[in-house]
């Protein structure tokens, strides 16, 4: 299958996580500037801030508001913790209204305390609860499967399909995926689930960054596009193919690329984007 | 469903990498006192020895000789290195024989410098040119899939099902797979896939340790039973329904475990044996 080159970046959104050592406004400015169009934003960043001005901050700076990074970590052994986890959803969903931002990522969670089939079902059961509140708020839910190496802390939910499943299940147009090609460049089964949700309207949004061989930390090791194996660009086309049309999103942990000079690493992103993705 | 507790040690099976500082003689006698039946080598441990006097050694102490550890790793880019490993693996195949071994684990490998699906291809041509030499010698070829944190240079096979659908392929008595559960718990779908090997009589081994949390690396740090996640009994239950009833082997890499007392680490073998898995 021929994969169309990139040639500009009308759908390039990046992570504030990706720049972390910038603060949102600084990130706000210098994406604008670089010609990105659009941000995706982890909570963490909104910390002290006027949530409905920042919103209108990134807008004034041309940058479409993505989603908003992360809910979930639904299950737990001790059920006080669900439900304050819970609580921390509902606020996740208030923010992103807040910002003007469509749709909340959902890393689900896990409790290796208990089976991960426990684990699934509390997280079914979570998502069940949100959804009436995603629902006045108008903001979608993203799944996103987590590798199977964050299946013990991060994520229950390991492949594609089993976020398919969910999302099949709820059969609510606020309940989707979001396709990591980080999480999920390793399974056979990937173009078939990609299709699968395509199909299903369930396909909510597409994280790009590269697998680096040797990874040298679990977390925060991952590469730049064209930096290791992921065929970024083969699972675009799969992505393309299935009818999304939304933003690529550039997520990236990388304690390397924290610690560089992080204008050059964003002139690295654009480079990397239009060559290797 | 009920899992039988484990009551003796008539199943346990170390491989010689869990105990790596000990040579194969000490690991034979101080295996055999501790009333341990198997053992499980690496070829790295018979570099130097009289092959088929290793063998007799370790059957002399009461030792039944489970599996070789390990051939594998077929894909290269280059075409030079995948005829080099196709020279190691009769190699290994040949030292199986004399070492009077019924089985050899096949980590089947992977180049992130090519698509997975090359490497799978590649992978697939490695046991049709291998399987003669394995027919000649009478030698079982267990394909081992490894975790997906591992799909970029050690194993393109990462899931049971892939194993299955590769050992369904070749149709032989002589190709099957290895269950392990450090590479297959977190699938949703491994119960059925240990039926699925079980009824097709390709169910050759299986391996255990444990899952810690957090995994401080991502190649040496896996537990010992009942320190971390993994639901080791729960899933011996199910390879135990699928018609197995071979040798449970601990096959621990623990930079952590290898720097304690190894006599106190086969101590700690056993109890987590008999109460964890």
């Amino acid at each position: 299958m021929k994969t169309g080159r990139l040639t500009d970046f009308s759908k390039l959104c990046i992570h504030t996580i990706t720049t972390k050592p910038w603060k949102i406004e600084e990130a706000a400015e210098n994406f604008s500037k670089a010609g990105v169009k659009g941000i995706s934003v982890w909570r963490e960043t909104l910390v002290g801030r006027d949530i409905m001005k920042t919103g209108e901050l990134l807008r004034s700076n041309g940058l479409e508001i993505v989603s908003l990074v992360r809910g979930g970590f639904f299950p737990s052994i001790s059920s006080g913790k669900r439900k304050k986890v819970i609580e921390d959803n509902r606020n996740a969903i208030e923010e992103a209204a807040s910002l003007g931002c469509p749709m909340l990522v959902l890393v689900c969670g896990a409790d290796p305390a208990q089976s991960l089939e426990i684990s699934r079902s509390q997280i079914k059961e979570g998502i069940r609860i949100l959804l009436p509140y995603a629902e006045e708020y108008n903001i979608k839910l993203a799944i996103e499967p987590l590798h199977p190496m964050y299946a013990d802390t991060r994520s229950a939910i390991s492949t594609l399909s089993q976020a398919n499943d969910l999302a099949e299940y709820f059969n609510s147009p606020l309940v989707g995926v979001a396709v990591d090609v980080y999480h999920l460049w390793w399974d056979p089964d990937l173009e078939y689930q990609i299709k699968r949700c395509g199909a299903n309207g369930h396909l909510f949004a597409f994280h790009i960054c590269d697998w680096l061989s040797p990874t040298e930390d679990m977390l925060n090791d991952r590469g730049l596009m064209g930096e290791g194996c992921i065929p970024v660009g083969k699972i675009r086309s799969w992505v393309e193919k299935a009818g999304f049309t939304g933003f690529h999103e550039v997520e990236i942990f990388s304690t390397k690329h924290w610690t560089e000079d992080q204008y050059q690493f964003l002139k690295n992103i654009k480079k990397a984007y239009l060559e290797n993705s």
